[in-house]
């Protein structure tokens, strides 16, 4: 209580008078564009920073040069002018391909050459012995791209020297996944509520679709499904589409597509039809005049995102057919229009026995080759549910005739929700890299969903979005970085983790190297951090269940069996993990077998993933010559002092960092600590009632009961 | 669509770079502290203000010196420094009464003896023949207060010289009810969700907490119920107590007390009795303890507000007994801690045949002086519920020996949700200035409120909150207006709506006659606006049932008679309006005979008041001649034709106001003008099935048939 009021005392003293700065360096995102505090740097950008001449006059390059303009004044504290024409020299000239004069043109030609249609090119050239920098694209969007990755250099303290960056989005579709409900609450969603604003749609444009919209853009994010994938079919009738095309209408100058969750019983919910058969003529005909209609309204609509068959939505099964003819049917109604279907594989039944991690593959991969050519199926990272740490997905790769589109989960489901700091880029990396050995060495999963390995023709990413509206977007100042992170991965994945935290570190709060050193440490070691405290050595689905928030692998009272945290576990008297070797499920025979090898043997699967494919005598060595139950309790107290840890690099940052960011990252950080101590005590007395051995010395006694941490009821927990 | 689209570049280029501006303005409420452009003004007002010397040390007199300094360095370009001694001259000289050095003090005496223990004063007084401005009050909060009312002058350009202001509270519980849920949303809500992050709370403290409380501290309020009348037991157990306990922290130093709502089934829910019966002994202790658990975490703890035996909401009734008996039970609970109770006289019952408008005053006014000292009965202004327009309710000065508070909406439920501008003030001094005749003329409800007419030791006014956690707090800009004129009539109900909208403009816009003469004058008239195209005459609850959002006069198939419009309306063939005369249900004869006669006569009863009281024919004629048929139809006419009004007043304000709030107030009477005209167009469509009668020729033709209307669905309208 004292202590209590002390540290009250103290946040209020802190925190009291930042009216003036309002919550909105929060608010700003990686978009701060402070003034650069040192004059010679300023001194030094400003001699290549002459003015802005843009040539082209659509909404697009019109948003382009006045960011310029912002970005530049605010970080040089100068107004930098926008002119009409080249002036003497060092002009950043700005604007697509065949809007420039044939002179510019030439002197970028071999550059443009190698971009795609969403690429840009940044090139100091010489125009009369005059040196300027050339920021073009063969589309406005890509000018709009090469804007904010030049301002980038500048927010990164990068040289604008002799510059010839030439960046192409390896990805076509570069997505964020809104489970957001019509009525704004959000599934899954950490950030407050949605967004979207229905009631005021389509009259009040809300400034934060703006905001977004740029936040978006200046990450190359070119697409956003609006609404939940657990979809209503409301989204779909005249009155809401009119509020969807407002919004197409504002991002649209920002290169973003809007998209759609497809409740597949819509024809049923808002047609008057009395069935949702995807062979039905009359259904076909419905999502016909549907997609008409949509695209009358939008023309540059994307298309739809279907989760079909799988947690109780409808889907084509209800009618005897399968996932092909669901798919199809819809992808040939959007089709006339250039539209695609983006058809989830996330399914699992509780009337198929077999091991849930299977299902998905076996249920896809014997469609490879029968989707039409604009669809492209969505699966998630790994074969469960965005846990902690999975292996990847087995059917990343297995389908060489149909495209498959990475679904990452950037909102914080099972890792802490929006209270712990964990760096996603880390996990995105480490999925990216994997290598499926489906068409040979070196066949990782990044190249499977950048098209390179078998060629196809749409490839995308999608990211669950942690967007909602609190006033820092995410929740967790740093969660920030996650959606940074994901639309830079988005666009190259083969970036490193390290290098997105280096980028987003500068733009969001200092470029000083006593900041960015040990802060970018700490986030790139959050994700392992989480993976300790939570779920070490292939743990996996041991949260609380419905909201997933805390430890809770006593659950096994629910309804299906796959949705008990024991039947991932499956801790008993001889050890603990599921068995998915060969003489298990055979789950790993999903994968190639150079990489099913690896993973059948107990002495070659990385420890990392050890109890999600083997179960585990407690008294087994780990290669640290720890037994297992010793291993596993190391780990979870390994997660609690990694948390100390960031604390107390956070703790050294306050003369880097405002002080209302400064003190919201600290009591997220005590929220941290305190929740993994949780997950440690927890889960360490669950487990121990089977290995029925005492704790490493090593290892803090736990503070409560068993029975007390099964007796928290959490009934508001956001997000369910 | 052409025409939208171009409407939507115009909103994408003047919105879209308003990054920097960031919907701060919006956050900053009626506190901007802009600085102040005349350079002249700023040495005026510089030479009164040398530095700023604060005596004491506590939370409270440390933020007012915050304040100060914030808000004069802001306006006056100049920091002004916090020093520990009074200088030579024109020092600012902050702290309560007994921190002040003898001299001091004895030059405020006479003042001080004025105010009571929430009051302030602000006295230029000499010192060895200097001048200097004292800012003082009995105790710490006064001194804030006095902080406010001192930086209100500079605020709103008055002059600092010669300053001798001698304030006090008028009531003392200025409370709002806020109608928030566990889940964060917020009953008849409309400015997005519940600020209260219970998920993060008690150890992140959101800095919207310290700047909520800093707004309300600015205006006088020193109450927050934080949850819903409609409750729910959890708020009562420790996991939810350890977070109020927080906000409390937060608030005290504002001189905010909390208060939350007790479900009187609680016993039952969350202690595990069988019963809640007040006359129980295990009843009895629970609360007894409950309170006791409460008052150790939180000393100042408020009390409960009470809703029971209403709309479904559990009660005394449900044990035989009655709301003296229930609240009288809560009251000796909290009693020993200096708690309240604060029980609402909402009650309606499904089994009273009565009109619905006379139940709650036969349900209470007989408990006059049953009441325990603690208790102070909670009326909403009318009898009915919160509409445009009702007369005051007939409880007010009919209690002589039971205080009365006062409840206003300051949520917009049945005014147009958070996208009609309806400057509420303009109701409350209608309400307010009433007189109810029961001790005799004069006897208006303003005294029975602030407790002069019957002497009252507890008084007070409650406020449904009109916050979420929308960036600019309210929803709409000038429903920020609704928030500030509540807190300054809860202060003083005597202060005029004109006086307010004044205040509110010149610290949230702009000093400059030429914006403040019109826009005021657009205020003032919003609320007639808003009576005139939904609810004229006297008209009320004809809104669309559940969500109140839209007209809904021919809404009749609800299982409660009195939930249905057509109840209220009783529109037929000979006319429309309620009879509530002698003749009718005869709900005159709750007021005073003075009061009664005006209302029952149909000669005498105000026109505004008219089918609330009377059943009229289409064909009578009204004051000005026209019959009314066509008297309504003109008023409805007359409100959208005000809303046209409203909008060209709007219009010539850009180059008062700031780009951002500009163009959201316009996009917000956009949707209001096509609202209004929609009100208008249903209602006139319904009544004339039954008057049979032509509109009037200057009343605009419907757009739409009478079944388009009833045809329109709103199944996600918020707050519902």
């Amino acid at each position: 209580m004292k202590y209590l009021k002390i540290t009250f005392l103290i946040i209020i003293i802190f925190f009291g008078f930042s009216w003036s700065a309002l919550a909105q360096k929060d608010y700003k995102l990686w978009l701060q564009y402070d003034k650069i505090a040192n004059a010679e740097t300023r001194t030094k950008y400003l001699a290549d920073c002459n003015g802005i001449v843009s040539f082209g006059s659509s909404e697009t390059i019109t948003i382009a040069a006045k960011e310029l303009q912002l970005g530049l004044s605010n970080m040089l504290g100068n107004t930098i002018s926008v002119n009409t024409k080249v002036i003497d020299s060092n002009t950043l000239i700005i604007g697509s391909q065949s809007s420039l004069n044939p002179e510019i043109q030439k002197a970028i030609a071999a550059e443009l050459n190698k971009i795609n249609e969403e690429g840009y090119i940044i090139k100091t050239i010489l125009l009369n012995n005059k040196n300027h920098i050339v920021i073009s694209g063969k589309k406005d969007v890509g000018v709009l791209y090469g804007v904010y990755s030049f301002l980038r250099l500048i927010q990164t303290d990068k040289s604008i020297k002799d510059l010839n960056i030439v960046d192409s989005p390896k990805t076509n579709i570069r997505i964020l996944n809104h489970w957001d409900n019509l009525n704004r609450t959000v599934e899954r969603g950490y950030a407050g509520f949605s967004l979207w604003n229905w009631q005021k749609l389509p009259d009040f444009i809300d400034q934060r679709y703006i905001d977004y919209a740029r936040a978006n853009a200046s990450i190359g994010i070119n697409g956003t499904v609006l609404t939940n994938v657990n979809a209503n079919a409301s989204i779909l009738t005249p009155q809401y589409l009119e509020k969807v095309e407002a919004l197409a209408n504002v991002f649209r100058p920002y290169g973003i597509k809007v998209y759609l969750t497809a409740r597949f019983s819509a024809p049923i919910e808002i047609g008057g039809l009395k069935t949702a058969d995807p062979k039905d003529r009359n259904v076909i005909n419905w999502w016909n005049a549907k997609a008409k209609e949509i695209y009358a309204r939008i023309p540059d609509f994307g298309g739809f995102l279907v989760k079909a068959n799988s947690e109780g939505q409808p889907g084509p099964q209800n009618y005897g057919r399968n996932h092909v003819d669901g798919a199809n049917m819809l992808a040939d109604a959007v089709a006339p229009f250039g539209g695609i279907i983006m058809w989830r594989a996330f399914v699992y039944s509780e009337h198929d026995a077999n091991d849930r991690a299977k299902q998905a593959y076996a249920e896809f991969q014997p469609y490879d080759g029968k989707f039409k050519d604009n669809v492209i199926v969505q699966v998630k990272n790994g074969a469960i549910d965005f846990q902690p740490r999975e292996p990847f997905h087995p059917l990343f790769g297995a389908t060489p005739k149909t495209p498959l589109m990475m679904e990452f989960q950037i909102t914080q489901e099972y890792l802490g929700f929006s209270t712990h700091l964990v760096f996603l880029p880390k996990l995105f990396q480490e999925v990216l890299e994997e290598d499926t050995f489906q068409k040979g060495k070196g066949s990782t999963v990044a190249k499977v969903v950048d098209g390179s390995l078998y060629k196809n023709k749409i490839t995308g990413i999608a990211g669950v979005s942690n967007i909602g509206n609190d006033l820092n977007w995410t929740g967790h100042p740093f969660a920030q970085a996650n959606w940074y992170g994901f639309g830079r991965l988005a666009w190259d994945p083969y970036l490193k983790a390290e290098t997105i935290a280096d980028e987003w570190l500068r733009c969001t709060f200092s470029n000083d190297q006593n900041f960015i050193e040990p802060v970018k440490k700490m986030m790139l070691e959050s994700r392992e951090a989480v993976v300790n405290y939570m779920t070490p050595l292939g743990l996996h689905h041991i949260m609380d269940t419905g909201h997933h928030y805390g430890p809770g692998p006593w659950v096994s009272d629910l309804s299906r069996p796959e949705w008990n945290p024991v039947y991932y576990h499956k801790a008993d008297a001889n050890g603990i993990g599921f068995d998915r070797s060969k003489k298990g499920t055979d789950a790993v025979s999903q994968y190639a077998p150079e990489v099913a090898k690896i993973f059948d043997n107990l002495e070659t699967c990385p420890e990392k993933y050890l109890l999600w494919f083997h179960h585990v005598s407690w008294n087994y060595k780990l290669k640290d010559g720890h037994t297992l139950w010793d291993g596993m309790a190391l780990k979870y107290q390994e997660g609690v002092d990694q948390v100390k840890n960031m604390q107390e690099i956070w703790n050294k940052t306050s003369k880097y960092v405002d002080q209302e960011r400064f003190h919201e990252v600290q009591m997220l950080l005590n929220i941290q600590y305190k929740e993994a101590k949780w997950w440690r005590d927890a889960c360490l007395l669950y487990f121990q009632q089977y290995s029925h051995k005492e704790l490493p010395a090593s290892v803090e006694k736990p503070s409560q009961s068993l029975e007390y941490f099964k007796s928290l009821k959490f009934p508001f927990a956001p997000g369910n």
